[in-house]
C-alpha cells in the first residue's frame, strides 16, 4: 500500500513538473548589447576561435561542464527492456540528482535504437558538445562492448553507471562492513548473484581491490569457463576454487553475498549456508533478492539494500556525482580503475567508525561528492 | 575597431560563463522523500505508464517542453563550414533566445559527422526526449532532404529555422514595408539574391503569400531550369517572365530585393535599376550584400538588414522562440504553409502603422512570441 501510494504521489508531481529539468541561460539578455555579445555579432568570434583550437571548446562552451545521460531503455531498473520513453524519467532523475549533489549539469538523451553498433555511432555523433558520457540502463552483454567502443573513440570520461557507479559504491560498503566484523578483503570469500552489468564489474572492482575469491552466478549457475560470453568466462577466471554448482554450492562458508540479480531468489536457509558473521548485500530493486529481516534470522551480522527504508542504502548516487564532478574539474579524459579504487575508499573513509547499521555516509552527506571527485584526478 | 571589441568582449564573457546555459532540477530534491518521488522507487510507477502508453510522456517528462537545436557546423552564419565546436557558441545562444524569449527549454546537439544520411539517422535516434526539433545552419542543398525525411519519420514539430525562421520574418517584414510604399504583394517584382537555405524558403513563402514574380539568383546568375540541383530547378518556375542573365537583368524595375547571400555582392548602381520607391533588404551578417546608406543613395525607400545597429533588423529570433512555443503549447506535430504565413502576419500586425525605419517589432518586444505562439495551431 505504502508502495502504491509512492507511485501514485510519483505520477501527480511528475504530471504537475511536466520534466523534472528546466535550461536555464547562464546570463540575463536584456537588450541588444547584451544580444550582441551572446549571439550575432559578438558570436561569430567565439566560434571561429573554437574552430580554430578545438580544445578551447573547454573553456568558451558548455562542454566545459555538461554530462549527457544515455540509455537506450533496455534493462531500466527492476522494469527490464521498456524502451526509451520508458527510460526518460529515470534518466531525468538521474540529472536532477546530478546537478543536486555535484552542480553537474547534465542532460537525458534516451535513444531510439537497441541496437549496439547504432548506439556508439549515436552517441558518437552526438558526443562534441559534452564534457562527459554516462551511459545508463543498457542491457549485459552489449553494455560491455558498447563502453569499450565509445571509450576509445572520445576523449572525455565515459562511464556505464550501472557497471562502475554500482562497483565503486559496492566496495566502499564492503570495504567498512569487513571493518565491522573484523575480516580481511585478501582472504574473504565473496559470492556474487548476478553476471549482468552490476556483477560483472563489481566482481572485477572487488578483484582489483585485493579480493582473491569471488564466485558469480547467473540464472543458470555458477558460471564457468564453458559459457559462451566472454565477459562470464572472465568472471569464471575469479572462481579460484573451482566452485561447481548453484546458490547453496556457492555459498557455503562464504564471507559475503552480494545479491545484483532479481527479487526474492535468496531465502533464509541459504543465508545459513555462509561463515559466521556474514555480510548480506541484497541490492535488487525495489524487491530485494531476501528481506532484511529473513537475512538477519539467517545469520547475516550485516544487511545492506538499495532501498532508503532500511540501514545501509548502497545507492549509485553516492559514486556517479563525484566521479563526474571530478572529471570535469580535473580535465579527467578516461575513468581508470586506479581512480574507482580510490573513490572507493574516500567514500568509506566518510565512516571513519563503521558499525553494522552504517557503513556508509547518507547520500544527502554533502561531503560525499566533494570527497570522491577529489580522487578522480 | 567596434566589431573587434564585440569579439573580445564576447570572448571574456564566454570564458566568464563557461557555456551560455544550466541545468535545474524542476524541484528541490532536499531529502530521502523526496528522492523516493523523483528517483527510485517512486519513479518506476512512471516509466511503467509512460513505457505502455508512449503518448503520456508528453505529460510526464521533459518531452512536454524540450526542443533540441541541432547543427552540423556546415554553414554556421556568415563563417561557412566551420564543424560541430565551432557552431557550438551559435547553438548555445539561440537556446538562451528560447528560454529568454519564449520559455522554452532548449539543448543544443552538435553532430560529428556532415553526411545527410547520418545526420538523419542521428536525429531519429536521439528524437524520443523530444518535443520538438530545430535544425540550425546545415548546408544547402542537403538541409532540405534532411529536413523533409526528419519531419516524414517524427510526430514531433521540425523547422530547418535557417530557411523558416527567414522566411517568415522576411514575409513579415516585406508586407509591411510594401503597405509603407503603398505597393501590392501580388504585383510586386521581387528578386531575391542568394539560392541557399534561406532564398529557396523564402521564395517559396513569398509565392504563398500571392506574389507572383520572384527572380532568384545564385553564383552564377539567375536559376533557370537547367539547373542540375532540384530546389533551384523549382526556384525557377517563380520566375514567370523568364528572365535571364545576372543581377542587373534581374534587378531592372523590381520592387523589392532580398538579399540572402554574401558580404558586399550588390553596388550602389544595381539599385539604380529597381523601381521608384524600391525595397532592400542586405541580409548578410555581419557585413551585409549592401550597406545602408549606399542603397538610399542608390534610391531604396526602405532598407533593412540582420544588424542591431542599423533600423529595420530582420531576425530570425523574431519567429523561432514563438512558433516552437506555439506548436508545444497547441500540441502541434507539423509546422504547415499556412501556420508560417499566419505567423508573418502575425508578427507584421505588431506594428499596425509601419514606416520606412520601423517595418517589424522590436525583437524584446514581448508581444511577439506571444502572438506567433497564438497562431501556430
Amino acid at each position: 500500500m505504502a508502495k502504491k501510494n509512492i507511485g501514485w504521489q510519483a505520477l501527480l508531481l511528475h504530471k504537475k513538473l511536466g520534466g523534472k529539468i528546466r535550461i536555464m541561460p547562464s546570463m540575463q539578455i536584456k537588450n541588444r548589447a547584451d544580444l550582441s555579445l551572446v549571439y550575432t555579432p559578438g558570436v561569430a568570434t567565439v566560434s571561429s576561435v573554437v574552430a580554430k583550437k578545438p580544445r578551447l571548446a573547454r573553456m568558451y562552451t558548455i562542454k566545459k561542464r555538461m554530462i549527457a545521460v544515455i540509455s537506450d531503455g533496455s534493462a531500466v531498473l527492476g522494469l527490464g527492456n521498456i524502451g526509451a520513453l520508458g527510460a526518460l524519467p529515470v534518466m531525468e532523475g538521474k540529472c536532477a540528482i546530478f546537478k543536486t549533489f555535484a552542480g553537474v549539469d547534465a542532460i537525458p538523451l534516451v535513444l531510439d535504437t537497441q541496437d549496439a553498433d547504432e548506439i556508439v555511432k549515436t552517441v558518437l555523433a552526438i558526443a562534441p558538445a559534452f564534457g562527459g558520457i554516462n551511459l545508463e540502463d543498457i542491457a549485459a552483454p552489449k553494455c560491455f562492448e558498447i563502453e569499450k567502443r565509445v571509450i576509445e573513440a572520445l576523449d572525455v570520461p565515459v562511464m556505464h553507471d550501472d557497471q562502475h557507479g554500482t562497483a565503486i559504491v559496492v566496495l566502499a560498503a564492503i570495504l567498512n562492513a569487513l571493518k565491522v566484523v573484523k575480516k580481511k578483503l585478501s582472504s574473504a570469500r565473496i559470492v556474487v548473484l548476478g553476471a549482468g552489468a552490476a556483477g560483472t564489474a563489481t566482481a572485477h572492482l572487488l578483484h582489483a581491490a585485493g579480493a582473491k575469491d569471488i564466485v558469480v552466478l547467473d540464472s543458470k549457475g555458477i558460471v564457468d569457463a564453458s559459457r559462451p560470453e566472454p565477459h562470464k568466462r572472465a568472471l569464471a577466471k575469479l572462481n579460484r576454487r573451482r566452485i561447481k554448482g548453484g546458490l547453496q554450492e556457492a555459498l557455503k562458508g562464504v564471507d559475503v553475498l552480494l545479491g545484483v540479480s532479481g527479487p526474492k531468489l535468496v531465502k533464509t536457509e541459504d543465508i545459513r549456508l555462509m561463515a559466521k558473521k556474514a555480510i548480506v548485500f541484497a541490492m535488487a530493486n525495489p524487491v530485494p533478492e531476501i528481506m532484511p529481516d529473513d537475512a538477519k534470522r539467517g545469520g547475516a551480522a550485516i544487511v545492506g539494500t538499495g532501498r532508503s527504508d532500511f540501514p545501509n542504502q548502497i545507492n549509485n548516487s553516492l559514486a556517479f556525482p563525484g566521479v563526474f564532478r571530478g572529471a570535469l574539474d580535473n580535465g579527467v579524459r578516461k575513468i581508470t580503475t586506479e581512480m574507482k579504487l580510490k573513490a572507493a575508499r574516500a567514500i568509506a573513509a566518510l565512516v571513519p567508525k563503521p558499525t553494522a547499521n552504517k557503513i556508509v555516509p547518507d547520500m544527502f552527506d554533502k561531503r560525499v561528492a566533494k570527497a570522491v571527485a577529489k580522487v578522480i584526478r
